[in-house]
């Protein structure tokens, strides 16, 4: 049977990228409390192409994917990326992944524990001299206007907003990333906002997160800025993107600020 | 050339709804301001088929809708239903259409001017002996809580709510449905809420709608009840479903709340 | 501390749905296979309103949640529904539930394994007189146009669809719903079109499905018939809608087709 | 009244982009058939904030778009750059829209016209020594799978695929961008597809673009590359990525690939 993706290709041009997209598919992370979580992520796997090659073998993604029984975690990343590289014959191959991540949170007066989804993200690429490592976390905090708060004779607008951290960790000696938990990311995004968003509160935690809002006012442009001074300062942090988007509680459009930075 | 969807069907069961979806289309609709705006319209358009027919004609639908040259409003659906009904040869017809419809708002206290998008639509259906009209709108609002406000010594925690209006308009003795503008109903939908939302605010507006918020404390259940008691006073009504969704800022899930009214 | 939920309102008007939608929550449901499938939900949790209180306590339905760890199935949903009417003193109370659901699909050829998901549903309701109880599962295919077949001397359009089935089951002796499997139903649709799609297929799977689409050519219109068909048939089932829909590989829109029955 | 955005900032943290995303507004682009359209763009707005300066106006945003009536192309970008620099006082600005944009297309055999939409995109960016401007278009195309077609004895498996271009034109001598049209984008994607795809085809059309896909197979990587090719040879190319990506028909999941290139 003829295999059309193994043909000669003449036009000369490499594909930086040919794989599959939208995968759906039970996966395996760790989880800092109780060591493993299942989800189920989106995932996204691919390769280079050479110049010379006409396609590359889709299936096979889908057979690696099987292997590992769906365990995709900053640890077993490496090997899978490195089956990838061999089963696909290829000098480059690109996992790209994101899935809810769910913590327990405690509500701050009660005490009322519920289960609460963030997005996450986990991409991982390697190619014969180098390979690479980003994860992600999208949080949902609580902002509330400065700019209200402090012409306003009472009252404050405020919004839900998300704060999204990309971020590439340093190395260990052995060449493995810095670990950083989803946990430490979450914390650092709510502890920049005015207050963090909760799945369960009860009327006195309602009180509050009220008036820790009202007493921690924030403008998009403070929220990426708190975020960004912590990750400056901790000593596993290579790169980073910071993202934060406001829906506007008097607008009918969103607010946003980003800043990316990069160890020297 | 053969025309398989003429064939006959012997499996004895009737068609609901056949047609095409996802079809954008620029059109022109009444705007009680300009007389006509021009906007942009995603449009589903489908008939009935018999019960010993294959199927319809899909590409007439296309056809139809050029006829019109896109002009599609309270007055214009009846005859292009007619259209469809006469050109698929069908027994029942339906269009349903929505598009993004633009005001020009007014700053409560500046007086700034800007332009702002409601996402609405317009629903019609004809049949031999019976046709329906629906016309709807979701209006962005801001709503701060009423508890919040009660429990806290300040401050009280609001956010971006939309309040989506479907209605069923009766009809005058020559059988057109009454008329009812998409900006009256955004004017019902806002008046409902703790206060409207802007395009365009200045630090004196930002003031005014920061106070006037926090002086009209509304839970979800409140917006859809204030709603409907409008609704259910105007005598151009016969039918509504009123929804209300508040993007929580205190919480990562929404509230909402819903009505479902019928003149008897 | 003010319980404003509790105040009484005065407008007079019931409100059919009120609660919290948008929560993601890991869940356990049926699995013919294996017993029991962890997935993650997304989650609609509503009461009725009487015209007389002011408003629901939303935080309720996530401590119900959590009372339950997640078990949302077809046998489970009849006890968290009568707990949410205790706990949210409510006379009508309702569970929407969607998740991705996992089989292992086996190529038609090589037998070569993989996991696909099917976007599923769980739609409960409970009053004091009567419940409700529906499944949905939506589930891609292949279909080839027989028109595009019949016209021209070689090829065939043809194209990613989905088939969405709503069900309502007849119910048994002692009330509950006569069990019906999401495989089965997957089994229906997949019958229905011209040919299954799979996660994993090799060359000589790939030869197969594309000769078995091609020798079963199927309208949208063809296959709401043919799951209408089979599920009329079945004793188990009181009431469903069916829904096709076709990414047509020609158009930039597309073509849909609905039937909806009711046991008599 | 304070203005707190005018505030010094003490974290000494420069941010890349802070501003207004999700507005949507009415605009007239440049056409190459009818000289100028109308259409609705999605916006995204943005300046950077010095790392002593607390934040940005994002009222102002607004009220330029305002000034400028909505026109949005690739000859008056520049001067709204310039007028959100001097209007917000930033050393950098950038503007981000997409939008719908029309084309009549005629099908191949009997000539019937319709409207197709493609999504289009404007990016444009200015500081005080540099600017930078890029375009935008989506196609959607059929594509049928080679491997399918070589191994299978009759029929091949095709869909929808979608080629994405985005293009920064090299500059004329008094500095303005090269002009390309979006049709241009178009025909070079629909040509590197096994077909286009349109509004309206009657039988004749449907015939003749199901036998011109089966004559034409192209794979994903295909499909870049041949549009690739093409814009590597065009004189007005400064730098482009092409993305292209299949529904798959026969697969749950998508498949695509990537090529960027900039000139030496």
């Amino acid at each position: 049977m003829d295999d059309v993706q193994n043909h000669n290709d003449e036009r000369g041009i490499r594909i930086d990228r040919a794989g599959i997209s939208g995968i759906r598919y039970p996966i395996v992370v760790l989880d800092r409390a109780n060591e493993k979580q299942h989800t189920i992520a989106t995932l996204r796997m691919s390769v280079a192409v050479p110049h010379d090659e006409k396609g590359t073998h889709m299936s096979r993604f889908i057979e690696v994917l099987n292997e590992h029984h769906g365990e995709v975690t900053m640890r077993t990343m490496p090997a899978i990326l490195k089956r990838i590289l061999h089963h696909l014959d290829a000098d480059s191959a690109k996992i790209e992944t994101h899935f809810p991540y769910f913590m327990t949170r405690i509500a701050p007066e009660s005490g009322a524990k519920g289960l609460m989804d963030y997005e996450c993200k986990l991409i991982a690429e390697a190619s014969k001299d180098q390979d690479d490592f980003v994860l992600g976390v999208r949080v949902p905090v609580t902002s509330l206007c400065p700019c209200s708060k402090s012409i306003s004779d009472y009252g404050a607008h405020n919004q839900r907003g998300y704060i999204s951290i990309d971020l590439r960790p340093l190395r260990n000696d052995d060449g493995t990333p810095k670990l950083m938990w989803f946990e430490e990311l979450v914390t650092i995004a709510e502890k920049s906002a005015s207050a963090p968003v909760y799945p369960l509160l009860k009327r006195p935690d309602e009180r509050f997160v009220t008036m820790q809002a009202y007493d921690n006012p924030v403008f998009v442009e403070d929220m990426v800025r708190n975020v960004a001074a912590k990750l400056q300062s901790d000593p596993r942090v290579a790169w980073f993107r910071v993202h934060a988007v406001n829906q506007e509680s008097i607008h009918n459009h969103d607010a946003f600020a980003e800043v990316t930075w990069s160890q020297k």
